[in-house]
């Protein structure tokens, strides 16, 4: 029996260099002019990087001072980061366009007692309902907390200024998405949507957390159908002490590229269901960031890719049928997964070693 | 600071079909030049396929009294698999060939009160210490347990014919396996070895099981380096009524070849680990079964794969210092991981989706 289409034309907004000189509003409009032009081929779903409205600011041992202008602060009694003067332009051009986004930013959330917290964040934004219908922090920062002291290392220091997210991975549903979803009525009320017919059911990852097959699965156990994941990766790997692998400038960029497609079209597969990877590409100042934008398959094949490594929009109408085939075989969970052999996946953050003979 | 080379030579012993007519005499005899052509290059580590020692049966819906000579029965009271009769000559000739070796049999276990269990295994025999020092009993299996009842469905009957396995993932290590590994000593007993110095450390999987990142990961967490899997995979899919999916058979075994890969290079890589990754292909009485025959570096990419559809020896030399690199960084599981966000992993086993709205 083959499922109904449900069809939704979906883009990856990629985004060029973000420079330290570039302002909010540079790079406000260039994020509408992605927006305009996916409004154009009948976009619905507009998914734009990590950290999309500055540059890459964790490769730069910032003071607590220099550090302020990256965020957006969030004050709970006042509202979310749809408030935020910085964003809030872009919901409503994506409100004038029926356009829903996804949006990778720096969090500053302030605390009652005055301090705050700083979270690698993201939102989905609805344009059907006009607010924000799923938040999601980054739980995998790579990096470190102290800086690398030897001459020369690359800095990447995400633990520093941002917290591990504390919302787990929550998935969520888009209203109005696509086209006539079955909705909660007296009958349904409560109870699980197994038809695939609701509205879509969404994931968001953010950069590293895309290598990690335990963020996926946690999303694939709500029947997440689309996953959206920002990233800025930058283009070489690095030793444990900082400093770059050592191998060409263009074999490197490679094996990043090569891990990156491994890791979204692994699992897209192994969760059946698509995913929209969208990169902040290019130099910015001198820092090379891998490009590689791509929305995947549930059958994981890449549908469509980025050929530049600037703004670009790269759009698909995918159908969220397609997730049927292997959610209802391969990938039945409840027929075929056996948690009770799961446990040290809880039980250890960290590697133990069978004892030596 | 670069590791010191681990170097050991690995053969994967790729089995073309092995057809109902076939005896298993006729297969060990196949295996056994495997062996020997494999002791020529200097190999120290052979991994063979899953049911390695007979067609693959599940396809067929047998009696009770006609699935018996698939199986090699253990009788806890006089030992494991290395007493069959039917097997203990592959042990010899890896014994006196210096080779450790990983198979893939049926296993039909012996309870005490005269009953049976049977279970999907594999074992890993160590020339070393002239014992089988790993077993594993497949935990996915594919499949169903009553029959597909379409006219011309195919069958997939694991469900049916063994138990899910009961051992979990217990990674171990392979005892002179490298030269020069640490041993236990006074002052290492019961201690870790975080040096990487050790014996190898080992995991096994079989088939359906290398499309569940959980599997990995749980030997991952326990340091794997290599990773040994057999499998007999169908060169089509079908879907949830048993029938092959609409497309031509050359598409239909790209898309179930793309999988693997997928599976084997992306778990690889998202543990950092080395896999052996060995079909029984070929068309067993006109069944085809993909090849695909791979040894994957733990960067992901494949070192080596298999030409054919036959027997065919696919020997790589493997440095396992090569796991440090990913291990100590990207993937330092003590630094990176969140296990207080994985929990659904093992507390649910199939899909609870978001309410409708």
């Amino acid at each position: 029996m083959t499922p109904s289409p449900r069809l939704v034309t979906v883009a990856a907004c990629q985004l060029g260099a973000v420079h330290l000189a570039d302002s909010r509003q540079d790079v406000l409009k260039r994020m509408f002019s992605l927006l305009d032009q996916a409004s154009e081929q009948g976009v619905k779903l507009a998914v734009f990087p990590e950290l999309a409205l500055t540059t890459f600011f964790p490769r730069y041992l910032l003071k607590e001072e220099e550090l302020d202008k990256y965020f957006d602060v969030e004050d709970p009694s006042k509202g979310g980061i749809e408030q935020s003067p910085n964003v809030k332009p872009l919901f409503e051009r994506a409100k004038s366009l029926g356009i829903d986004v996804y949006v990778g930013y720096a969090e500053r959330s302030l605390q009652s007692d005055g301090s705050h917290i700083d979270y690698n964040s993201s939102v989905y934004y609805s344009a059907h309902e006009n607010k924000i219908v799923g938040k999601y922090r980054k739980v995998h920062l790579p990096g470190s907390v102290e800086p690398k002291t030897e001459p020369g290392a690359y800095q990447q220091l995400e633990k520093r200024y941002f917290r591990p997210g504390d919302l787990g991975f929550p998935a969520f549903r888009a209203p109005g998405l696509v086209e006539g979803a079955l909705k909660k009525n007296s009958q349904s009320d409560g109870i699980q949507d197994s038809t695939g017919k609701g509205d879509p059911i969404i994931g968001m990852l953010i950069c590293n957390d895309r290598r990690w097959a335990e963020a996926w699965r946690v999303y694939g156990l709500q029947g997440m159908e689309i996953l959206c994941c920002g990233y800025n990766t930058t283009a070489f790997q690095t030793t444990s002490s900082g400093h770059a692998v050592d191998m060409s400038p263009e074999d490197a960029e490679d094996l990043v590229m090569q891990h990156h497609k491994l890791s979204c079209q692994g699992n897209s597969y192994m969760n059946a269901c698509f995913s929209i990877n969208v990169a902040k590409t290019g130099a910015e100042d001198g820092n090379p960031l891998v490009g590689g934008t791509i929305i995947v398959h549930p059958l994981g094949h890449i549908i469509k890719e980025a050929k530049t490594k600037e703004d670009e929009l790269v759009v698909a109408t995918i159908d969220l049928a397609d997730c049927v085939r292997l959610k209802s075989t391969v990938f039945a969970f409840e027929k075929h997964r056996r948690p009770e052999h799961y446990h040290s996946i809880i039980e250890r953050t960290g590697v133990i070693e069978p004892c030596l003979l």
